[in-house]
């Protein structure tokens, strides 16, 4: 088959499900195209190490173009898709390009939701994108500065009212962290105020953290936040979030700073398919995570709403997506052929999150750990699942620092948040500036 | 003397200047402010590294209140001085408070000049900032991806034309990577271009490139460019700059991609002072470093125009600045204890510069080094003279894989240069969606 004749597969999104899809169909005869809006693979579950200033950003990101450039069936292009024609195999870019498609893969993942409540996103941002890190990494050091500039003890204390909204993994390591930094990274690096006088509250509406674990764990990983200075509060909604604070069922608090960790929805992207979807907003796919009625599309990743053998749903993390991604490629495979595809089965390794320095909580079927062996084991497999062996090297060197100097090497704000300077496109937060 | 009476010194800036006066102020009984609108102090040396995206951005940096934190009789300011009333000792900020002082050190360095032609900085942005690297490195990176995508071959060379303007230390440095980064770094990585094809082309006025340096060292310089692939053009002004491209002398060449690194003017901060500046903007000081008729305000770094015991000026260099700011510590003694201050004279160790891959020219008082000594020179001289030990092993590490992979680690797309999404505030660059 010659190389222009052969079938198209366009991959939408270079994130673990897309790009494990991709690899696992380097020898398949194909064309394929993965279509990303960042030029990045981006390994998310450290991105809120580049949110709490531990990281830089290229850390924990590589090029897609170089982690593919040996595998000479795909073109890397950059761009962001528009809408899905999928009867007539189309997929328009919001640029207004064109791509045609013999198979699809859509893997565009999840991006924040707030409930209905979208006026919250521009006082509570949430944590998807390295653009989303940095801009909480200037929003978390410039509440600080404001603190020490600011001489009204009440706007003072607003400043350094912290508040994370959602308390999953996501929540809980950011307000771990959070926590360090205040007690222990600014130390003695402000006249005017004492950092670790800086409240850091987590808020989770259910009746406990991490409720994707078994509940002796989440009781042990709220022990081990309020060790390390974190306020956990359960049982309590968010019932509102303005740029002057939020409301915690009936008590309104003031907090210049509130970050949204609590919940996510699939891409918009999914809408255009012309199927039904779930709740969340995800597609329902068969068993050989093929669209209904649509044999040569396929969905993959956080997108894709999938049952697990026990009727549970899969959940939205990296393996799963990995998992799918090779499966996808499989199916594909199998429709080239004509052959039967087979079904997609979830194989659960476990759960980890950490919590903060030297502490995290592991569940591997039943075996739990907590504590810092928990941590030294969710930090041997973080490193040894990232892209790149430089990219280990200088995380694990920043770990080293960090622990033994309780420093955080990235604490740099970059981007439109200094006084006097214009703020970010799209940024309407007036938390930066004062109270509405 | 009670800490409250202590006299007061406003330093603005945290550059070289500002930061070297303040540390070397440490025992004075003095109350200092450092003022600056960025959080940390820069290595500019290696800036040119962020932009061509060898390292991170936090690796060149470090935070202000980090590296004073010992030094109790300072207090870290984050904002930006909008005007100087020297009379009165007094200083607004842009965001309308205000700081009184006893004795002031403006430090606020130089910025971008245009001479005259500001409408070309939207088409041709300076590296002098941070922000000002991750907006280069985005529009470098983006150049060939949009070549990639495009399908007409005359604005595909147009994206795959690069120009750097000016062939001072860091054109050379920026022309010299780039030609790099084009024929090595992303070698294999394209499918539709090649990105070696790229035309990377440093335009110098005058009539050699690095003027500052004797003239054999400029044949070398010339030379080791033109072995990296970098066409250099000599004593033909640029005459015009649009979205579409460039006039040289009066040809007119489409290039998608022109970088600024002509020339700098003195901060426009300094006109507020009421005194005569010279062409460039800068503050001819007395030979104490103090402003003339204002006895307790003085300037350093870039923003000084200090003459040379031999007559010529003492130029904008990281080591000048050092020497100027620890000049200005001790006439600020010598204020307070009613003595005769000192005249500032200029130790000039020597220039130095490098080119690309192993490539530099030293001069050194008459010692010559060019090509790879001159290089390994040039290594050790910036890296010792980071500021953090962690900075320096991480910039090491970085320098030691890129030149054993060719990888470039920080080939990572940050902010709003993705299609779809909207150009930074401020921005207004039609290079990035098309020719104007």
């Amino acid at each position: 088959m010659s190389e222009a004749t052969r079938p198209h597969l366009l991959v939408v999104g270079g994130g673990f499900a897309g790009l494990w899809a991709t690899r696992a169909l380097a020898r398949a005869p194909l064309r394929i195209t993965l279509l990303d809006r960042s030029n990045h693979h981006l390994f998310q579950p450290l991105l809120y190490q580049v949110a709490t200033a531990g990281l830089s950003a290229p850390d924990i990101a590589a090029p897609l173009r170089h982690i593919l450039r040996r595998q000479r069936n795909v073109e890397v292009r950059l761009g962001e898709a528009g809408s899905i024609d999928a009867a007539r195999r189309r997929v328009t870019l919001a640029d207004g390009g064109v791509l045609d498609f013999d198979y699809l893969l859509l893997a565009t993942g999840a991006t924040h939701a707030y409930f209905g409540n979208d006026q919250w996103a521009a006082h509570a941002p949430g944590l998807k994108s390295l653009d989303d890190a940095l801009d909480l990494r200037r929003k978390l050091l410039l509440a600080f500065e404001r603190a020490e500039a600011c001489t009204d003890p009440a706007e003072r204390a607003a400043w350094l009212n912290f508040a994370i909204v959602g308390g999953g993994p996501t929540g809980v390591e950011l307000a771990g962290t959070l926590a360090e930094i205040a007690r222990h990274t600014l130390r003695g690096e402000f006249r005017n105020i004492d950092p670790a006088s800086a409240r850091v509250r987590l808020l989770e509406a259910g009746p406990r953290v991490l409720a994707s674990f078994p509940e002796a764990l989440s009781v042990r990983a709220r022990r081990q936040l309020e060790r390390l200075g974190v306020d956990v509060s359960t049982g309590v909604p968010v019932t509102a979030i303005d740029g002057g604070g939020y409301r915690l069922g009936e008590d309104y608090v003031p907090a210049r700073t509130v970050v949204w960790a609590a919940g996510v929805a699939a891409s918009p992207l999914a809408r255009s398919l012309g199927v039904p979807l779930d709740r969340a907003g995800r597609v329902p796919v068969e068993a050989d995570l093929g669209v209904p009625g649509h044999p040569h599309v396929f969905v993959a990743g956080d997108l894709a709403a999938v049952k697990r053998s026990d009727g549970g749903q899969v959940p939205g993390v990296a393996p799963a997506a990995k998992q799918m991604g090779r499966h996808v490629a499989a199916s594909i495979r199998a429709r080239m052929q004509g052959t039967p595809s087979t079904a997609f089965r979830y194989r659960d390794f476990g759960n980890l999150a950490t919590i903060g320095r030297l502490a995290a909580v592991v569940d591997l079927h039943g075996f739990k750990l907590s504590g810092l062996l928990a941590w030294w084991f969710w930090l041997a497999a973080h490193v040894f699942f990232l892209i790149g062996f430089r990219n280990r090297l200088v995380v694990l060197l920043n770990w080293a620092w960090a622990y033994w100097s309780y420093q955080r090497a990235a604490r740099i704000i970059l981007g439109s948040g200094d006084e006097g300077r214009a703020p970010a496109a799209g940024s309407d937060r007036p938390a930066d500036t004062g109270p509405p």
